[in-house]
């Protein structure tokens, strides 16, 4: 029997939001977690020199892995060889790579419920069984070691995500090191999504490499980067899983493309540029924790990281997909319904992606603060 | 139970060329399928224009999607939607995309040995089973109707290509239409890898299109387009399985580089400059036709297209791993071993790929000729 796989419905509503503007409308879209912003300047530049200069073949860059097995050491005091980095065509490939590498059919794999729609797909879509933790806004949307701690029987896998997507909240470092132990006590496979690092408002995130040398850990270009249509990711993988990753990557992927590869390299130590875009989404978040509540979205966990608030609209509605529908045909404004994080209590969730421009969020308020007020009206 | 993938091994072959290369040897490339060819001229200057000007985001180019379903209606006259279209990172995630919309795992899945590796590999790495045919020369190492016919109990799937790595070798037109009838018959779901159309050297290949309406098709801008490091490629699905394939590539792979999609659109209409390299091709083959007899490479079923050639070396080896990297190590020529073709009958075979420069196949003929006679003469 195949799998059957939900759609991810935010690209319903991101096809009538183009549609809409080929027809003339002026669209906001906050529907993806997509950086508004291109590539770094200089990662661009480099892009153009390797158009000139070489065929580009099949190729692994050692020197991006070489400079990426460095930021682990610099960045969170932890020894990593350049032979347990993989490079993916994106995080999605990468984390297909790592639930091949680690888990055959019928294996369970815990997940936080909100989280990331793929999570579960891709887990149904390789015969994995989710088994999602519901957390709510008591725990600011994340798994706890004492949540995981309580799966009985033990999960053979978990998938982390700190910061969160939908919700953007960090696992303070004391509760992943008490996860970590969880899991190595109850021989728990870990995944740990850190997408979302080097966006973060407060203390920057740790990596879960630092309390379970034995994750695997997801990362990519895509958000922090800016060059999410590039397609380029990577995992860590401990040195055990090395070959097996190696032999899937040859086989189900081959190569990530070489421009991104290049031009990945260049935009490493561009951040000066880059986390100007962090200074934006900083402004973006505090114009919407500020104008929410006041348009009765006040059930919210402010975002420690990320690009992304998830708000209660369960006052308002109790269908999410028909709500953003709704909200985009009449205000122009395109989110991402709550069914795409939760099948069980996302119909009366929205989620807000912030990575535009600053002015485009102003815009977005200006227009949806008269509208939401008129719902709560009726 | 974790599947255990095998190692592509010319793969190691490459690597130790290129450490070779690095140490100051002169290394001729034969081991991959690559073109040594960069994309045409128009698709990089597509390429720099949209560097310039996009910022690229998750993206998936409609224009493309309707070019390619065009090229079915002109090239082979059969009628696709655009929307029968999926763009993925090249072939090797389209196969994947195509395995896992078709068949859950314990589905067995023909294919020809010698074959692609990546075929035995993706289904095991999938918990599928292969179930290989054994093709010989006498077959021209292709599948037939009766062959499939013969299998007992009826398998799944099967997974067709043609031309055929790593013999080169084209399915004519009147068994693939036998080998569609058989499939229907027994309800067989057809995967046809089409990765080498382009690249005939007689007839041009036909698409299993045209005879089998329900198959999935799998093609890249890999080889005839020679865009290698692009990571693009296409897969096309009969309409009932466009809901489960979206799906899947929204979750499983999110959407292929934009560079390369912006830059197919442009490769798909330059066919002067890319026919001229297929005419490279035709005189590399011929070299290699005319010079492998007399080093004693005799038995070989010439390409009807591609760019390979699998000789039978069952007099000189039983090993060809280290056959071919004692031919590297001496010679400086880097080809790939049968073994990754053919886990029975691959020991005593090796594969050329002709992908290269004329000169370099005369170099690699100079170079091989006395080594092959020495070979013998022990």
């Amino acid at each position: 029997m195949i799998a059957d796989i939900s759609p991810f419905h935010a690209i319903a509503i991101s096809r009538e939001a183009h549609a809409l503007e080929a027809a003339g409308r002026s669209i906001l879209h906050m529907e993806f977690g997509q950086p508004s912003t291109g590539a770094p300047a200089d990662a661009i530049a480099t892009a153009h020199h390797v158009l000139d200069t070489e065929a580009m073949g099949y190729w692994e860059s050692m020197p991006l892995k070489e400079r990426i097995a460095r930021h682990y050491g610099e960045r969170h005091g932890v020894a990593v060889d350049p032979e347990q980095i993989l490079l993916t065509c994106g995080a999605s490939p990468g984390l297909v790579l790592a639930l091949t590498c680690l888990f055959a059919p019928g294996a369970r794999v815990a997940t936080a419920r909100p989280g990331y729609v793929a999570y579960r797909n891709n887990l149904k879509a390789l015969y994995l069984e989710p088994v999602e933790i519901a957390c709510g806004p008591a725990e600011r949307y994340q798994i706890s070691a004492d949540a995981l701690a309580a799966i009985d029987p033990a999960p053979d896998g978990l998938i982390l995500a700190s910061p969160a997507n939908p919700t953007g909240t960090i696992i303070p470092s004391d509760e992943l090191a008490r996860i970590a132990a969880v899991c190595a006590d109850r021989d728990i496979r870990i995944i740990s999504d850190e997408i979302y690092h080097g966006l973060s408002f407060g203390e920057p995130a740790h990596s879960m490499l630092e309390y379970a040398p034995d994750a695997v850990i997801v990362n990519s270009f895509s958000k922090y980067y800016s060059m999410a249509g590039w397609r380029l990711g990577w995992i860590v993988v401990p040195p055990a899983l090395i070959d097996a990753a190696r032999a899937r990557m040859g086989n189900l992927f081959l190569t990530p493309p070489v421009l991104a590869q290049r031009a990945g390299l260049t935009a490493f130590d561009c951040t000066d540029e880059l986390d100007g875009h962090v200074a934006s989404y900083r402004r973006n978040r505090q114009l919407l924790l500020n104008a929410l509540p006041a348009m009765g979205l006040a059930s919210i966990a402010p975002p420690d990281g990320a690009f992304y608030i998830y708000a209660d609209i369960g006052h308002l509605t109790q269908d999410s997909l028909r709500f953003c529908q709704k909200l985009l045909r009449e205000t122009g404004v395109a989110t991402a319904p709550g069914i795409d994080f939760d099948p069980v209590d996302g119909h009366r969730f929205i989620r807000f992606s912030f990575a535009v421009s600053t002015d485009r969020v102003e815009d977005a308020i200006t227009r949806m603060a008269p509208w939401f007020q008129a719902q709560g009206e009726r």
